[in-house]
């Protein structure tokens, strides 16, 4: 389904360690469900303990997965030794976060060795439909 | 400490009762430490479930407690029925979340009736110190 | 090109009508050169007079065109008598502005009756090669 | 007025050298008014080229002045020999720009030697009397 190349073994390996260690990412449940060259995909259910007062996912569970998936988006791009770091991030919220789980989509639009300038999409998946509920924008940098 | 006048109970119960059924704050360990009219405080922990990889707080922590003061800021000067909505956040991370705890001052820029433009400052306080560790910005519709 | 679909002769006349009273439009040499249905494409040349202090386009320049072109996509999807107003934009900027011509290309994400999401993009063309300057994510209301 | 701090009569030259060359300052009748440390001061009119179609002041101005104030304001706390580059900027629209002129106040949130955070605002005054008309945030970079 999508464009970017597949990643290295290596990269691959890399991202899922770092990944692996994000606690917030355990906590909501989400899985790193793709990783290839420039373009990160992570799955999360909208978790009873991740909503709002609407009882739809809350924005930080949007951003938290957009932003993180963009950052190992990032990382696949970087040296070896890398690490990746959000300098900044635009989250726009287009509909609310409800459905069966989300699917993040993070990717690199412009690699710089000082600077890589990410941005991000946000679906709410129910059944074989999907709802355009977040996009992001933002800056990652190498640590 | 703030310069902003006190809301009425009515307003205070009002954000109370809408911020308790946010239950992602409730798991993020984070309280509603103060209302006031258009500026609003929540302090959170920094709980060994919202880490990044580096064992810091992750963006998602200080995006979801920043976004969400600055919301109810806003929803302080909003008529008695409405509720308030995210359109869009934009977050700059000054320094990493590491301290005893993080505090989200929200506040209302410039309250409309159909837009409300809302700023948040998040600091991580350690003993008598703080740390400016991150900075939003973004807007608030009543719906 | 574009895979927007075609506008309606009213509309493309009022898009353009309202765009002819853009003074800054004037000053910057920047043409209306497309007017699709929630997509609108603006050509500058990246005149003497638009410059930063190395002599590329001024950061004020690609945002001045992307947003316009943001603005008026939002416009074709907006009821006859509306007019559009900016509430907020971000942009990243990718690349020297240089060459022939920079091309801004703004487009309608998520309409709404209250809120529009809208991107943009501007690429600087040098003989028949392009390269991405700047993206644009931000919200646009009927007024 | 201003809490900042004074800046040294090379750092000022600097400045003023560098806003010299920049074209689209003059062609909008933008001055530097003020220059400390961190903290820059940009006075625009509104001119009648630099309009939008409701004939008050563009975005682009707005967003012009503002971007150039807070990108200066960066090159106060850089190294001597360094330039500065807009890495990133977001505005928010709080009201029409119209009024007798624009002041844009630039300003570092926090300085880094890789990074710096920026922020901005945009004022219209009118006599005696000043309005909110813009809000931005930013990353400036040293090049």
């Amino acid at each position: 389904m999508s464009d970017a190349p597949p990643t290295s073994p290596e990269t691959e390996a890399r991202v899922r360690a770092s990944y692996a260690r994000q606690s917030l990412m355990t906590t909501l449940g989400a899985e790193l469900t793709e990783v290839r060259s420039g373009e990160v995909t992570i799955t999360a259910p909208i978790l009873p303990l991740a909503r709002q007062q609407h009882d739809v996912g809350h924005a930080g569970l949007a951003f938290s997965i957009g932003d993180t998936a963009a950052g190992y988006a990032a990382l696949t791009l970087m040296p070896a030794e890398a690490e990746v770091m959000t300098v900044e991030m635009k989250i726009n919220l287009l509909a609310p976060a409800s459905g069966d789980r989300l699917v993040a989509i993070g990717r690199v639009i412009r690699p710089g060795r000082r600077i890589m300038v990410v941005a991000g999409d946000v679906w709410a998946e129910t059944g074989d439909q999907r709802r355009h509920v977040a996009m992001l924008q933002g800056t990652m940098i190498p640590v």
